[in-house]
């Protein structure tokens, strides 16, 4: 499994925001993953993540997300990435940095992401 | 090395919150660290994490912290733990809730944090 694997599954997230679609976040997220954002409690389980990020991409205005990956470990079927990304709302706000670390686990044959804990650096 | 061994460092980490004694975050991070803090950039190096929390601490009141560890992954030289935590101020404010990402490595022969993010949960 190169790289390019966990590349691809980084850019779905990125098209379920840039297109407002956050059942391609199926495709992302284990059935069991835990989103762990700033401002509310850990989130489990992919219906509820679903949720939130609907709910945050409307509420703040989200127009895309851009992910920087600068670190990925691979042991058997765990990854663990260190990143850094940028969300971006309406055309004049300067983009918002962040920064994340994503738990991967194979699930199905497909790696995806089963922790996510990000925060602002702001 | 069992689980205790991460339950001890863990608890260095309070330790050294509880004595307002940042050296002991030495046997905490490993020496090439990040800390990826809500409200600042992230953060290299055993150094600056130690400069961050010691004056974080003191700028927030902060007089204990107390880790529980949910979820412990290890994989050879590595291991993943996601956690909740609380953070006490005055003793007439409520803790303050969080949740952790922490990536271990072992460096030295020891299990060290080597990359810490977290953020609140309010």
């Amino acid at each position: 499994m190169s790289n390019e694997a966990f590349q691809n599954i980084n850019l779905l997230f990125e098209k379920a925001v840039a297109e407002r679609d956050f059942g391609i976040l199926a495709q992302v997220y284990t059935a069991g993953a835990r989103l762990l954002s700033p401002g509310v409690p850990a989130i489990s389980g992919l219906g509820g993540i679903q949720d939130y990020w609907r709910s945050a991409a409307s509420s703040l205005g989200v127009t895309r997300a851009k992910l920087h990956s600068l670190e990925l470990v691979v042991t058997g079927d765990r990854a663990s990435e260190v990143g850094r990304a940028e969300i971006f709302t309406t055309p004049d706000a300067p983009p918002v940095p962040l920064k994340y670390v994503v738990l991967w686990k194979q699930e199905g044959g497909a790696w995806k992401w089963d922790v996510d804990c990000w925060n602002m650096d702001a």
